[in-house]
């Protein structure tokens, strides 16, 4: 079973995922500040999200990578990634509507935390079939505890949200930023 | 006539299918836990759909995987099962919009149904015009047998729904967990 | 310039296209058969966009697999097909909300029309930029023979539309079928 | 890392964003001419939007072809020109529920600027990990003006909408036209 449709497959739901959410956003009624200035937490929220889903672009990516062959255990547990990452533009509108209330945050974090959960499982699955070198395993290992530790603060983000959703949003931010300085580790083991 | 686009043709339109279905969710119109709890349906026939359009995959990939050439018979046949696989958002959201009425849910049966009827001439076609080894085929007749229960339990499914809705969801579950139950005998084949 | 990349992204806009007049699909208001019923028509309409959809990437599909260098003039050509192709959901659309009154009809003969002509295009560029050899020149000439045809039949069923709507939509049914018999010439020169 | 699939997701946002402008036309509310004029101008807007993803396309076509290696730094340039280029279709629906607004068309206008300063970024982080040779070089650079022209143009057009908006809408046209002309440059340098 070679890889490629895999891959053309989860590039086509995250494309969707990442676009359709711009179909979401509501223009402001008028061109008045007031207006344009209420949507812009919108826009912030549909850019943390993008943000997001292109950091599990990038991790699935560099994690596929390193995949030689595919079976259906791996195609299921990467089905089941992609259906938590599609309820992400849900997740972002309903916050929107809501106007980031502490529910929606914590159901929003939950939803990252479920993700992270999938991840782990996608990637676990990986290494369980694959023997890989000494050099990538370590690589492959620090990407996980970075995995971790953004796993638990997606869980911390949960109980936050009802002391005050910024908290919550915060830590989303600090994932974010947590990421997006790459995985220079799985790279370098790949080029030696 | 390489297959090369008839796969990437296939994974864009079955991954449009599977998450534009998210843009037909409708959000909780607040965080209530009243709310909430009435968009639960609503996402598990989501989540249901998506298993579904995600078996579709799988197979396609299976089946694919062990074609050669594509001929216009090849393409059309590929082309019918989309449409009716296209069908099954405006299903999915018109089953929501009635609460599993019964006859909603006839209909979204007899979908699953053709399309069914629709992946079973694609597989014919393939196997006429390919010149497959023993095991091969042996293995593609099992899954052709599961297809044939499917199929079957999706013919039940329809007239099942007016005696109650529930016992043909039952039954969509049932050919769910049938499926996810992976092609083993197609892997072993092509490995031997 | 190798031209993975043009049929990538010719499937992507193709896939969407064909896929997302699903969005647009009212669902029935309720499930009595009057409100079924009513439905049929914008269904069938959905059907034949679906396969004139169809019939065009299976000939872009022919057509791009006889090319072997991509320029910026086949780039624009392509791109030029598909801005005409985008608007069939939309023109589908306005057909369903005006009951196949004369004038949407028109327009949408006026569509197929011209994106008739923007397909003859990409041909004609396609070869001059390219030495086919005389089996292949001869299929590509009976392709262009029957997308004269029905570029005609197109132009026809624009003035039809004041005499009646059904006489076009008889035309577009009588082009569809005209296609779905396949490129064989172009299959067989391949071969050869 | 190959690049396959950063061109292969970037198609597939690239193909999202094109199209999806598309669910977002309102059609003539009858098929009175009255209703059908008022729809030009949204179809107008639709159609440069069109065309400047198109020629986004058609440049990172032509850039990531002479791409060899695909970094984390590379990814998120990328990632972050697909950003600003996904809000295109949100920008485009508010120009038209505006009926180009002064404010509306200087936010287009911003919208393009910032698009073109990410597509610079891109650029210059591909040719700085990159050796190219003289010819290449030569060819990036004259590629490099023409961006440098129509990024001026955009921030010309940001203060040209207080003035008068279709000073600014006859910028956007000029660009268009400006990037039609083909990067023969690049072209010519590849084939030596």
């Amino acid at each position: 079973m070679n890889k490629t449709r895999l891959e053309a497959f989860s590039d086509g739901v995250l494309a969707i995922i990442i676009t359709i959410m711009v179909l979401e956003l509501k223009t402001p009624e008028s061109t008045e500040w007031e207006e344009m200035k209420a949507v812009l937490p919108a826009l912030g929220s549909y850019a943390l999200s993008f943000v997001f889903i292109g950091i599990y672009w990038g991790n699935h990516h560099h994690l596929l990578h390193t995949v030689k062959k595919v079976n259906s255990k791996i195609i299921w547990a990467n089905m089941h990634l992609l259906f938590w990452l599609s309820l992400i533009p849900f997740a972002t509108r309903w916050i929107e509507e809501n106007h980031f209330d502490k529910i929606s945050v914590a159901v929003f974090g939950s939803l990252l935390f479920i993700s992270g959960l999938a991840y782990f499982i996608l990637q676990q699955i990986i290494v369980r079939h694959h023997h890989f070198q000494e050099k990538m395993k370590e690589a492959m290992n620090k990407a996980t505890r970075k995995g971790l530790i953004s796993t638990v603060l997606y869980l911390v983000s949960i109980f936050a949200a009802f002391i005050h959703p910024y908290i919550s949003e915060a830590l989303f931010v600090l994932v974010a930023i947590l990421w997006l300085v790459p995985d220079k580790n799985i790279e370098k083991a790949l080029e030696e």
